[in-house]
């Protein structure tokens, strides 16, 4: 069901099998699984994150290529609370390993914000990154093009960015690199730094030889209209027209809450086995938090593949169960 | 586009990227992938695969739980077609590695069959295995069961198996087995053999630990009516009630085409890296035929790594594209 402050005290004595942290593709597939294993799971989700973002879901089969992400993560919500899955809107600050168990502390509500731990025997971190975007006076400005036709994925819209005009948006020198592979779809690349970024000899050289501009003056504004950018302004008044753009800046990863467990890392993903089970044996991590492509596709399956592992653990520690009526006589 | 006798001929002199064997979800998710990243690709599809004959797909992100497995398909064929992708509804007879390139003979039509062969540069099989079923003189009675509430997948369906009186259909003794998983859904088991196995002594004891019947009689119908199976009649005319069944009687790979070329295989299924790629540098494997869980959301996530993978090695061997209008004066 969905939990909120209001009802949440019902739960606080369940020992849930998982606990989902990230209501995304990948902890809604997860989630979906567990249920349809017979398995208890609580989905703890923040809101606002990468699927979220996205306006176009256009690689995913089965789905229309103009479906928006936030539809899919509805309907993915619908689908787990139906499967009688706990959902709850929150933010998950701490996961602590209790030895047999997980608690998992979380903050409920911006605003008279609560604080209670549930505790379940899996944790699943599905709780994904967030792009970094170009850091503007108005942020709205950029919100008003990223995911439209400013993108932050190359695999996922590269294709609709085939032969047109391009900015490119970095936040360090090897970003720019980017470019060398963005050129697969447009050689139509403008590179922009911001000032931010130191660029070496070797990089402007191999720019010049693409025919790349470098743009080191700041940005002042994203032009354009209807969530369609067609330009940036710079600080200096002048303007570039583009037809879309790529932001390649990194990402945020939301793991601050695993930092006190002694996981492996890989930079900011988390590294795990075949069946997404990280270095620690109940802990679980799917999508954008492990190492490998970010794509919804991935996270689903990944979602799959860890709940699968941890049904097939807890039932074999589990009673089998006997037709007991047909037991009569049988040694007790 | 669409292929077929009528227009295939414009495609025989055309080498693609990727032929496809194979347009259940693995296939058709590697194709959208493919198209997006600007590659040319050809799905040969034989029609009435394993996901077509699904009647309710309940368990991937994204769509309704009643969704039928030919839906997903439909779908997807209109997708990779307006993304610009060949499908051709014809069987492939032989993959042929021609050092560089592969020719891929199939059969096109039933009657007055032709055997045109295609060229690409690698080759996705995608596809997968067809479930076995009871044999029974009159298939068309199994037929009507099948994929309703006679289940071929206890990762799918053992939710809706849920303790239920359930009949298992086996094919060899180690497949009785699947009756102590099974018991976490339901232990309410009748296992039948329909005397076509060598039972020991040993597993006969532990059905009667456990109270689950064995019923050695051939099975001479299933009983039921709307696709809703209710029990099954016997050979000596007895009939036994059921609620729902899980056929587990191993299943047929669709892998006949690549026995002329040096795979690594385990058992029926291709074995793979964590991309998809079999031993053999350009032909990749997804779904139900390589290794792994069968299930929707695996094959879809694996076509896109094959896909991926793919694009990567295509582009690293292509000249890079540069801007050419801004490369006046540049060294040539």
């Amino acid at each position: 069901m969905k939990l909120s402050k209001n009802n949440l005290d019902q739960r606080l004595d369940h020992l849930y099998d998982v606990i989902i942290v990230g209501g995304g593709a990948g902890g809604l597939s997860a989630a979906i699984y567990l249920q349809r294993y017979k398995l208890s799971c609580l989905v703890i989700e923040k809101g606002k994150g990468r699927s979220f973002w996205m306006q176009d879901l256009r690689n995913y089969l089965g789905l229309s290529p103009e479906t928006p992400g936030r539809e899919i993560l509805k309907h993915g919500q619908e689908h787990i609370v139906e499967l009688g899955a706990d959902h709850l809107r929150a933010y998950v600050e701490e996961v602590r390993d209790e030895g047999e168990t997980f608690a998992v502390k979380v903050k409920v509500g911006k605003a008279d914000s609560i604080y209670p731990v549930f505790r379940s025997k899996y944790v699943v971190a599905a709780s994904g990154i967030i792009d970094n975007l170009p850091h503007l006076e108005d942020m709205q400005n950029v919100y008003d093009y990223a995911g439209y036709n400013l993108h932050v994925c190359l695999i996922c819209d590269g294709y609709e960015m085939a032969d047109k005009r391009c900015g490119l948006f970095v936040g360090s020198e090897g970003a720019i690199n980017t470019a060398f592979v963005l050129n697969w779809f447009t050689p139509y690349i403008t590179v922009f730094t911001q000032g931010k970024v130191e660029v070496g000899e070797a990089m402007r050289q191999k720019l010049r030889d693409y025919g790349y501009p470098l743009i080191e003056t700041p940005i002042k504004q994203f032009l354009g209209h209807d969530h369609e950018m067609t330009g940036v302004e710079l600080e200096d008044g002048s303007t570039i027209e583009l037809e879309t753009g790529l932001v390649a800046m990194g990402s945020h990863f939301h793991n601050e809450y695993l930092q006190g467990l002694d996981l492996q890392w890989k930079g900011g993903n988390l590294v795990t086995d075949s069946m997404c089970r990280t270095s620690h044996p109940r802990l679980f991590a799917v999508g954008d938090l492990k190492e490998g492509l970010n794509q919804v596709s991935i996270a689903v399956a990944d979602g799959t593949l860890a709940a699968t592992a941890i049904w097939r653990e807890i039932r074999k520690d589990s009673a089998p169960r006997r037709w007991e009526e047909n037991l009569i006589g049988a040694v007790p």
